[in-house]
């Protein structure tokens, strides 16, 4: 999912109850209250599920400025380098069919295309679906049917801005049905990431999802994209191979609370999408696999996107990649067995080129603490509305990394009172985490950055296919800078 | 509960999911995501569940200053006054047989006990369980068997401070299992009110729960209340007359957030117990009757703690007093036909003698704010910690009854984004509001207030029984003074 924060699941404590379909699915697999994305922000949280790798590893970030997040709009030159590995192009070792379906956010030139990079179909846009634009500064996004065009949002795909309606979940349900029926009747192993983006602003949802929930637009949009999670279930039943497929449900980041009551819910935790807090970094998340996953399970396995890449391969009985450094690990004795052999893992908050914060148990250590700044405060954006801890959410990057800012997540999942640094508990856990976090840091090798510059030459002016719909646009020339990530 | 928040349950969203019987109740019965307690502190609260009507008709308020929360500390001289009817006087009209077990909080004067107001069997105290006491200023308090004092708390009945332990949760799990198995043996319908205080400052659990929750004491204290819950519901399965037995889990008011770490959540509600915000009053609300009340189901109600008083009189097939206003409403087409006849209740949170807000719908209008004075304030005591929204969780009593501040809880349940007093939408909530909250206020008749006055010689120091104890102490002169309610 899209921006869909932690506390948009009935399951997870959202009052307004909106998703029976996920409720059911936790109900009958997995649920993992401690999942992480690896990044509070779009590109590089998809980039790191796809590569198994953190962001500062996989170049899904940017060298431009301290600890800024950065993605890939239609300005960024940069995208998902071919030297990374994705799944797609892992499962294909054992016969696997892959399709994206929705937003795929790792670069919108044609080298960097899901179709390049191991997937067989894509169905979907390569950036957010923001808009209209008006064709002289700013194209708009294109929506591709595998290689080629066949539109653009706004276009051809309309999203209504002003009543907020849009049929693009049902056409992508209908686009992840059908694949799973072609590749059930060619009886083919296959591989659907379905990434649908109706709870990323402008939220939308079609006709019949409208008005439908308590939440106004965000909340029928969670409707409409919980409804298709029951439809995909429902379908992988009724053609009986549910015991043979492994669903896992999950979102890209926070809740944009920064986008007020447009946005989701991060249910007890601090801030949202952009931040290191809780709130920008906990995701939703459920495994599902009948007959294998416990059904009405809880694990409390410290777990991130990155595993999914590690996990997935191994169900598949494919050896990772060994020619490269792998944060994912496989949750495979998690999953099947309740297994807490895992319970040493660290999670790793990135923001940018900054390790913010290190998870290990129940303790979280800030090693450097940041909201956004005073100027941007000062215009209204605001990634803590209503929350404010000071010392905590600073407007300031403060630097704690000589005495790291802890919190027990167990007792206080707020972020709001700092273990005391005189006490022993405070020296017990920084003497656990003091090595492990050296060994990270030291160990660690960044990829060249691929979100430092852009070009408005670059945007989807003239995407493939646009020849047979007339819809090139010409582009200006090429005049690239360094590309500004205020937060 | 005692100060057990909203957000404490699994099912609701508490990260740890320490309620595993909890979770199954509401799976095997109907959640009430609205529900809401009569005031955001313990005393009124349980007053207006035990008689159906507000604290400012029932007499549980003060009035020595300006919208107040007041209790019975072992100093007030009121109590219950002899003039309202409680629930279980109404229920001995067709045999019921009642016991209270746990906290009373209704008055410790004699006239004020229990035994003297319908129920037929006590076991528990009359204040909470604060102290030690040291006899001099002020006695621990008594724990009573029925209409005598078996010991006293931090005595006879241990709790100990630097450990948290005691096993004053099993102590009244027996005493409730103990009637049950009683009163199913003599084939008497009965009516157990069971209200243990292990969530209220200073939290306790027994030595098979302590450390056990990833929350701490708090949570240790969770674990041992829902595994109760759970022994209760096992019982009446076993003795097979789950199906002829209503039962309603709730708490008194939102979670303490003033007490840090050891109290528990309001989940995505602002502020906590003392305010009149979400955090204050929405209330962990689970009603269960297998074969009448449909498992699994979710009703969006609005109702409250008063509404227990009269939808048990429904149940029980009892008139409900005809000679005084009610507060509460017959909730049993809700709650056996899922019915939404009740759709244009409001609900009124009040503090001390103000109505401080009304909901209606999904519109919540806030005639006054306050957290709590900025001397308060300043001297550390918080009751939103972390949280800040200007213009609403303000240090002084803000008054806005002649335009109240309007949120829509459905798109904000947060209380963050008022709507705009110039939208068409607060024109059409205020001109529908504005007529019930005239008639409410206009026909309310407030009783006399049983909680303005306090005194050092009514404290517990010679409760009946202490006699046979040994443990009668010596009370000072009587010397009346006007009760201070600083929040």
């Amino acid at each position: 999912m899209d921006d869909m924060g932690w506390g948009d699941l009935g399951v997870l404590g959202q009052p307004s109850k909106e998703t029976p379909n996920l409720d059911a699915m936790a109900a009958e697999g997995m649920l993992l209250p401690n999942f992480y994305t690896a990044n509070p922000l779009c590109s590089p949280s998809r980039a790191a599920l796809l590569t198994g790798r953190l962001p500062v590893r996989n170049g899904f970030y940017t060298t431009n400025a301290h600890a800024r997040n950065a993605y890939t709009p239609q300005v960024i030159v940069g995208g998902i380098s071919k030297d990374e590995i994705l799944l797609p192009e892992m499962l294909k070792k054992k016969g696997y069919v892959s399709k994206i379906v929705g937003k795929w956010h790792l670069g919108h030139r044609p080298q960097y295309h899901p179709l390049k990079h191991g997937f067989d179909e894509w169905f979907g846009a390569p950036n957010c679906h923001v808009g209209p634009y008006n064709d002289t500064n700013e194209p708009n996004i294109p929506v591709y049917n595998n290689s080629e065009m066949i539109g653009r949002y706004y276009e051809e795909f309309k999203i209504d801005r002003r009543t907020g309606e849009s049929n693009l979940t049902q056409i992508f349900l209908q686009e992840g049905l059908d694949f799973i029926l072609r590749q059930n009747a060619a009886q083919r192993p296959f591989f659907l990431y379905w990434a649908p983006d109706a709870t990323h602003t402008p939220v939308y949802a079609s006709e019949s999802f409208r008005g439908k929930s308590q939440r106004g637009r965000y909340g029928d949009a969670v409707m409409e994209l919980d409804h298709s999670v029951g439809q995909i279930l429902s379908l992988l039943k009724s053609l009986d191979i549910d015991n043979d497929t492994f669903v896992f449900f999950t979102s890209d980041n926070g809740a944009a609370l920064v986008s007020g009551i447009a946005g989701g819910s991060n249910g007890p935790f601090l801030c949202g999408k952009e931040t290191t807090f809780e709130g920008g970094m906990r995701e939703p998340a459920i495994a599902w696999w009948p007959e294998h996953i416990k059904a009405g399970s809880v694990n409390f396995q410290l777990s991130n996107v990155m595993d999914l890449f590690t996990t997935s391969l191994a169900l598949a009985g494919i050896d990772a990649p060994d020619d490269r450094i792998l944060d994912g690990l496989d949750l495979t004795p998690v999953l099947l067995n309740n297994s807490d052999s895992l319970k040493n893992r660290a999670i790793y908050y990135y923001r940018g080129n900054e390790m913010m914060a290190v998870r290990l148990g129940q303790y979280k250590a800030h090693y450097w603490t940041w909201s956004n700044s005073w100027e941007q405060f000062k215009t209204g954006i605001n990634f803590c509305p209503g929350q404010e801890v000071p010392g905590v959410t600073t407007h300031e990057q403060m630097n704690h990394t000589l005495q790291p800012l802890v919190f027990h997540l167990g007792r206080d999942p707020g972020e709001k009172y700092p273990v005391s640094v005189l006490s022993r508990e405070y020296l017990d856990i920084m003497k656990e985490l003091m090595p492990i976090v050296q060994k990270h840091q030291q160990t660690l090798i960044p990829a060249v950055p691929q979100l430092n510059m852009c070009d408005q030459s670059v945007m989807n002016w003239a995407p493939e296919g646009c020849e047979k719909l007339g819809k090139c646009l010409q582009p200006p020339k090429p005049n690239p800078w360094k590309c500004v990530w205020p937060h």
